[in-house]
């Protein structure tokens, strides 16, 4: 009997958001593996908004997903099988496996290999993968915070906003979340320490919460949203302020691109800067900003929460869910043995 | 007989663009110097965009300008009185003197002095004043071009637009002006030697022309305008690309924000910087500057255009005209002796 593979192919191409039609579950027969290639079995699989861009017709910074093709994703697991000498077999990777059980890989694919052995496997996807990255460096290298400035970040409770509010503390700053709903706001109060937290979902003026709560103006905003909290925050930008534009969850569709009020007036008079931050950009810098994003985890300083479903099953309808707000945490599909 | 001042006085405070009837002239006796003051003869008085929002009420950088009081306006002239230690009977100064012919000065009003005594008086205000400054500092300190790069100008064939073209140009680049109307481009074509023109309003499909004009995309978008011209550029930024935001000419009423295309998927995708530049935030850099563009304007490089209206009596309306294009070159009222 042929060993199989179970993958989740994309369907169809989606307009807006990939919800669960766009994809297919299928099975491919895993054959022999090729000289200069190895294999990794997968235990998580990563579910990050990004993905709605990775299968989008519209200009992105990478080539879609081919219609049929497996659906691209960074994933963790471990070597079971290698024909590479670079890589052994029992050996942790880090890589955009994409959303299957097994990957055949010859080491482009590979991000990094899995160093903090104290740590949960799960956490190499998320606090200390893309998502605590792209917050430590979007917010370091583009927001430049200062210690006493005012932080704002949207999707505060999410996996790059909740890492980005922690660090932004760490480094001496005063934080303020937006978030969707009580349960969001709670975390962002008691889990992840920000010295305030709006819900945008109840606040009846947002704008005036924000400026209620950043008295001092905004110095750095870390934008996961885009969209109307955007349109909330950027009028109180503070003089030479820096918008980090790290997502644009709130907008459904780019094509044709939604309006809003325009920017370049806040940007005039404040000489604030907005500036676009992609976490593949800094790849050479992960493992840096990874070990730093450990300390502060072994240390009790970074927080973070997970939402882990079970199956792959589970993952045709996960980045739907996650522009529905629905989780709380970095969320990740198990595939394998939890700890491969 | 009391020796009278002529002056032009805020009357009313406009909502959109300032007209003429938001203006007074007016007049006011010359009275006895104060201690530790000096009396400018102004030659030139300046007609800058800027000032529109000088007369703002709308949030800015600077107090708006009141009711009854002498329009603010950078100014050239001759110190012809002084009880002022630091500034001599004779020196010629740039400063913010004020529509007026006289100006009572404590030195905190004063620019710089002249010191390109081989130069035409006027190009203080223009090619070797605030707009000269604004297009050297705005492009090199936030557009950061490198040679080679792509360099799209708003407003090209404007005082701080032709200038820009120029420098960039002097600085390796190809440039591509967006201006309205055949004459306006045709300058930007023979006299400021951009590579390619656009008249936007000639133009079937902006978009498409700065697309053909740009294969391989923006480098440096150093936008004047904001508006439509902008968002017929913004989808065509290159990798890494900066924008520099320096004025929003194209912008009516800031009050309520008009709406556009957003701008946060082009700056996420191109991992693109947008920057608000202010001439008064690099007054320090001012000389060291000027001297450079005198450099250039004495070797034949750098070429300006002058429109100088004759008397006072002009002022009222001249802002007005700048947004209804009426000019080519630098907008400029004389109302003393020519070289004074």
């Amino acid at each position: 009997m042929t060993a199989m593979n179970r993958q989740v192919r994309l369907r169809s191409r989606p307009t807006g958001i990939p919800q669960a039609d766009h994809f297919d579950l299928a099975e491919a027969p895993l054959g022999p593996l090729a000289e200069g290639r190895f294999r990794v079995c997968n235990a998580y699989l990563s579910v990050d908004p990004a993905m709605r861009g990775w299968v989008s017709a519209v200009g992105n910074y990478s080539k879609p997903v081919g219609i049929g093709e497996v659906m691209r994703a960074f994933a963790v697991g471990r070597v079971v099988e290698s024909r590479h000498p670079d890589y052994a077999v029992g050996e942790r990777l880090v890589g955009m496996f994409g959303w299957q059980e097994f990957a055949d890989a010859d080491g482009k694919d590979v991000i990094r290999r899995v160093r903090e052995d104290d740590q949960p496997l799960s956490t190499q996807l998320g606090v200390l993968g893309m998502n605590g990255v792209t917050a430590l460096l979007g917010l370091t290298l583009v927001g430049a915070p200062q210690p006493g400035e005012t932080v704002v970040v949207s999707t505060a409770a999410g996996s790059v906003g909740a890492t980005v509010g922690q660090v932004a503390k760490i480094l001496g700053c005063r934080t303020v979340g937006i978030a969707g709903g009580a349960a969001k706001v709670q975390l962002c109060r008691e889990e992840f320490g920000y010295g305030a937290a709006i819900d945008y979902k109840a606040a009846p003026d947002l704008s005036a919460a924000v400026a209620a709560a950043c008295p001092a103006g905004v110095d750095v905003y870390f934008d996961n949203t885009a969209g109307p909290v955007s349109d909330a925050v950027l009028p109180h930008l503070a003089q030479g302020a820096r918008v980090v534009v790290c997502g644009t969850a709130a907008v459904a569709h780019w094509d044709p691109p939604p309006t809003g009020p325009r920017v370049e007036r806040h940007l005039l008079v404040k000489r604030a800067r907005m500036q676009g931050f992609l976490y593949f950009d800094h790849v050479a810098q992960a493992d840096a900003a990874i070990e730093r994003l450990a300390g502060w985890v072994r240390e009790g300083r970074l927080r973070y929460r997970e939402e882990i479903l079970d199956g792959l099953e589970q993952a045709p309808d996960a980045i739907a869910g996650l522009y529905r707000g629905e989780n709380l945490g970095k969320r990740l599909i198990r595939v394998g043995p939890a700890e491969a």
